[in-house]
């Protein structure tokens, strides 16, 4: 897949016909490249359990994250209804000695790990399966294609290709740095797994050990490793069922356009019906996989079925 | 485990010194039961998913939820950052015919499918494992057992109680019906599965099944079936990791005191340090159980890392 | 104004015709009805302010008011960041003894007392002065009549019409009851007040002092007494500068056709370009004014500048 | 009033028993320096009214304010529930050609202009008159001194000291620069006004037309031009009812100790009862009265009465 840097347009246009998925898997489908994803790719993930380690991908949700208020996102606000210090001081009111502590949160729903929905973006006002946006989502939340659909479903075998470790410098890539299909495949030759139909691919740039190290700065949104525009054809033939990385979009920043926003997301979501994780966190689990030599391990990452949603907060939890 | 159902005080004070966990997994203890869940169960529930079949445990995040303002608690208000609508009608501002939609949401952490954390609940000022209720939640949030700390454990063997079927009719208790000891141990020799240490334990009344055909109704808090504050002792010896209902409030309501709120959390969480989960909807995943008779699964059940939460919504997914 | 319970969508359309106001203050306008308040207006309310007395006409803002969760409005959820029981444990953190409290609140914009905005309401995809609904309202709020642009404006004389003691039975309006232009008339005649040109209006339902007595019920939205759809010419001929009401909904409900919704509204706000407030409570009020018998006075109700609202929470201020 | 910079906790200990009002409007009391508010000083500032030109002193509710995520505080977030794109295509399912929009805010009281309430400030766990802090304010708000209280009482006479002018560079005092009883004095003298008993008094520093021109870079809570603490005697003294400036923090910042955090809150709320604006903008309010030479007017500043809050956005409005 080559591009003209000059021609965004021009390049997702041909990029978004070589790719789509659309009509795939019938008029009605809300799942897209989640059709992958079936029972026989559950018991392979869940058949490399075998210590039983358990690995949390998750940031923490709270406001040290990457939120600036840019288009209106902010770290997540957490606040108590009810305190221990109001139950010490015997000022809450239940009965028999109870006391409780409570509370609630607002927060964009892609303010730290999550998955984006099929619905969060369009192409020329198209969404996924080529249905009009404005027939998807509406003030009300996607209508069609909502969250909620995902619910039971990202449970299955996974694999972690770090090319922090492959490709960079004491395990990180620098900003700016486009991860290519050659990258990926070197990785996974290095890493000794392969990647197929129906895997969750996890893509480790190194980039949130650099921040948890030296801050966040001015993001969210500036610069960063990622996915280059070129691997929209590797998404597409590998047929995985997800892909996610530690960054904050997924694809390289800058892109790699003279001018443009985020051009992979508009070939990846609307066309080949793919679902990307972003701001996921790697870095104990690449350190154990790195221990013992073992990439592929039993995934789940089970968004919030939040009715209408066009993405979701994640905790992944990798079982290996 | 007996009780005085006109002695609330002095039943749950003899329940927690019978059932008290504190200083047994150390001074800085902030797992509690989830102690019990290893490598070894992780493993053995991983061997439990042979169809690969995968089940979403979670009820809908929406409006149409159970939460009606009582003690502000409202159910999920969930509105939009950017809509396909405005990206149809090109009024985005994005280059290349990108259009995208976002969202944010305001919720209590406690008002659908849910984790109490192990800071939810004090029994006369003491938080979990003998600590001060004022040391472990500010207005700040909890500082020492936050919800954060569970983010990667709750992974491995789950069985479901279907006390709905075993005990009801028609698959449902009624409301005020309480489950005890003898009807769980029951269930699970009908289903003929065990239950012990590290297990997760999923209770199904079939209060959400009628809640689904007739509606909230006047909840959240109202009548419903629950376990039994007799049931203290055996949720302390059978030494289980976590365990969770398809209610609201987890205990039998009306409680079984004259006067009380939800004795059996006083007991359950300070002293036995045991995780409660709460408005989980395990309909689809018993009718399954019930067509192949096998009641034990992989279970995936990961809380939102919010930093001091003392709850968090959460997607369970059973694999099996 | 007449009008054919059989044929609201004709009846609003023969209404808005003679009503309209579109163009009257120029293409550019963001100020509607807000327009006829000018500098002698003012100077003539703060004349009335002989006592020196002030009223709040605001009801509070917290979860006993009318919201049910309709078209996701909730009641305001104030929740604390700081508490005073924190300080008074010493868990703040702050030099020399100083404690503080602080809060958040999350609500919608029309939960309470009230501003509806130009941009709050359309007819047939046009909103105020015929502008395309498309044009002013999107995701990003109201671009061209956000609240903002009344933030200064809403400060002169207004009249009291309280048609809860002159039409109703011991100061209520029974909910259903439509108040038409002569209940309007026959009030101000009875109070000895003049309505015209600029001034702001308040009308006394009583709703709302039973509201307080018997609660709000299965609110918001249900039955109550307001304006009828016939006063729709006499909002538009006596170049009142704004109008408020004690109930939710402004126009009586059920509204008097067949099958509508708020069709009062639909002429009101884009045709007329008239400011309406909602929830707002003239029972102190009342009572003084029905104490000396004089029923004008100086009237602040300044909105929140929120950037682009179509609504916003106000506490106005009666000073006589 | 003199203070040791060294000693910030004997200066506020000397300054609080100097400047106490504990008990002077009796042990109930939830008004502070209101109580100086009558209706003869609110009958003065109507007398005020001459052109009956308007202003707003509020600075707009958006994403561009000066909330950086301190203590969790962020701008205003405004979102949509409905729209005009969605009524423009037809999307919203209303009867008759009806649309609508419809909004929702999440924001902290204090995120922009704001009073500051009785119970947002505590001096070793004493609130105001006196009362103990945690018997005030817990984690359901502010039990005794809630905003609520104030609403129906702030209009009246009010004062501009433009500082920035009578004694800045441009109109614009510097960060860092400590404004004095002279300094408060001199600009009386220099405006013709008098400052007295029951007045509202508004110091213009200029900072925000600098912000405004510059940005708000890092803030909230960098360095600013503000009150000093030796201030507290003339703030006691004149008997003002309340007063506000166009700064984040009403005092000086950096302030004028060692080591200290807004050590003339600690004296002013809990101790004189004061009520504290901050964030206002006094801008073009500013330049009329340098146009005309009248430097007193009628204001009205009326927060939300939101039960239980410890501040308030506020739009004042000044008429002239």
């Amino acid at each position: 897949m080559t591009f003209d840097r000059h021609d965004p347009e021009g390049s997702i246009a041909r990029a978004a016909k070589a790719c789509s998925n659309w009509g795939r898997w019938g008029e009605d489908d809300v799942l897209g490249t989640l059709n992958f994803l079936d029972g026989a790719k559950r018991r392979e993930g869940a058949a490399l359990v075998r210590r039983g380690a358990s690995f949390s991908l998750s940031q923490r949700f709270d406001m040290d994250g990457p939120q600036k208020g840019w288009r209106r996102r902010t770290n997540p606000v957490h606040t108590m209804l009810d305190t221990g210090t109001d139950a010490a001081l015997g000022l809450q009111g239940f009965p028999h000695g109870l006391g409780g502590a409570d509370d609630v949160i607002a927060m964009p729903l892609q303010c730290s790990t999550q998955w984006d929905g099929l619905g969060h973006i369009f192409d020329h006002g198209k969404a996924w399966n080529g249905r009009p946006a404005e027939q998807v989502v509406t003030s009300d939340g996607d209508q069609i294609t909502g969250i909620e659909h995902m619910a039971p479903h990202v449970a299955g075998r996974a694999v972690l290709l770090d090319i922090g470790r492959t490709a960079g410098e004491d395990g990180e890539l620098p900003d700016g740095f486009a991860i290519t299909e050659e990258h990926l495949t070197v990785a996974a030759d290095a890493h000794g797994v392969s990647v197929g139909r129906g895997d969750i691919v996890l893509v480790r740039t190194g980039q949130l050990t650099r921040v948890r190290r030296e801050g966040w700065g001015d993001y969210a949104g500036g610069a960063a490793p990622g996915l280059s525009f070129t691997t929209a054809s590797w998404l597409h033939g590998s047929e995985i069922a997800a892909i996610a990385t530690d960054t904050w979009g997924f694809e390289v920043r800058p892109n790699e356009f003279d001018h443009a926003f985020q051009p992979l997301h508009q070939v990846a979501i609307p066309h080949i019906g793919l679902f990307i994780g972003e701001l996921w966190d790697a870095d104990v689990l690449a350190s154990a996989c790195a221990a013992d030599g073992r990439y592929d391990f039993f995934l789940t990452a089970a968004p919030l079925p939040i009715t209408g949603a066009v993405g979701s907060p994640v905790n992944p939890i990798a079982v290996r």
